[in-house]
């Protein structure tokens, strides 16, 4: 095979979940599109790349800072919404309910990675709420030990400062069939069972 | 989100099985990736296209015509295996036990999708096979619908041209277990069973 399709291939293995064999499908459908195809998708990356900052209230990527989430004025002021990744911002953008705010950490207490706090936005976050009046801070880290040891830590960090510190539900997923629930999650579905009123 | 993510997030999308939520994982990769990488990507994209033709005789893609495989003399030139694609290509030439050449038809005949004779390079081959002297045609198509049908075609264009033509043989997988074998593939089994010796 052509040196140069190798080179890709090596290049598209890096992004993730992408092995040897689906980037080499990548690269041969990209030979395979017209050539205007490569140029676009060239450029694209690299306008993208070039053009995008961490919004320095949030840290969600942006081309402009504050980023529109964040200098939108509607949006409630004294909520915000704690994530680990900025795709889990879209994620939450994507269901409607939350009008608040939001802080991505970029990622989550791990002390095997050797991720501690200052690895993390959790400075910015306390600065934020020192600047702003904020009532609630909902963490909607993942529902993994490294998330829930992360919602531990916030919880103990900004409670004692008067802030209500709320934590995303967990439990069977909505259309969930119990028999193909995973043993965790019905034991946590338990454990967060709630009077029907 | 910012509009030069959602730009990539389409062009990224257009790779095959990738949807818009792979292809704002693979997005958010390259914002969280140094910039470095972005340009190396990008650049491994544009150097494959651009410097990558069709070889000539086999139309595999390759940066030189023709390409290593169609100039190297030590492959037995007596022999071409007909594939559909250059991954398929990429397949045989993985298993290491097949020493002759190739050809790329680019596709499978498919009357559905108005892709006919004409739509493959079967005319190249036949040109190929009026310039060199070759003793066996091996056809390599997909067990499928579209990759049978090719094959039959091929066998009835050049048999009568006195040129042996084989085919892959089909049935259950090395490693496979009867139980989970799906039922066409034990049917074929059965049809193409052979005796022992």
């Amino acid at each position: 095979m052509a040196k140069s399709i190798d080179r890709l291939v090596h290049e598209l293995a890096k992004l993730p979940g992408v092995g040897e064999k689906t980037a080499l499908r990548y690269a041969l459908a990209i030979m395979r599109k017209e050539p205007q195809y490569a140029r676009e998708l060239a450029d694209s990356i690299l306008q993208a790349r070039e053009g995008m900052q961490l919004c320095s209230e949030c840290f969600a990527f942006t081309e402009r800072d504050p980023c529109s989430l964040c200098a939108d004025t509607r949006r409630d002021q004294r909520l915000i919404c704690v994530v680990e990744e900025p795709a889990d911002l879209l994620a939450v953008e994507r269901t409607g309910v939350f009008r608040g705010q939001y802080h991505v950490l970029h990622g989550a207490l791990s002390p095997l990675e050797g991720i501690g706090p200052d690895q993390l936005k959790i400075t910015e976050l306390l600065r934020r709420l020192e600047k702003n009046a904020v009532a609630e801070l909902v963490i909607a880290t993942n529902m993994n030990v490294e998330g829930e040891a992360t919602a531990l830590y916030l919880m103990r960090l900004f409670r004692p400062l008067g802030i209500k510190v709320t934590r995303l539900s967990s439990g069977i997923p909505v259309g969930g069939d119990l028999e193909y629930v995973d043993t965790t999650t019905l034991s946590r579905a338990f454990e967060e069972r709630y009077p029907l009123e």
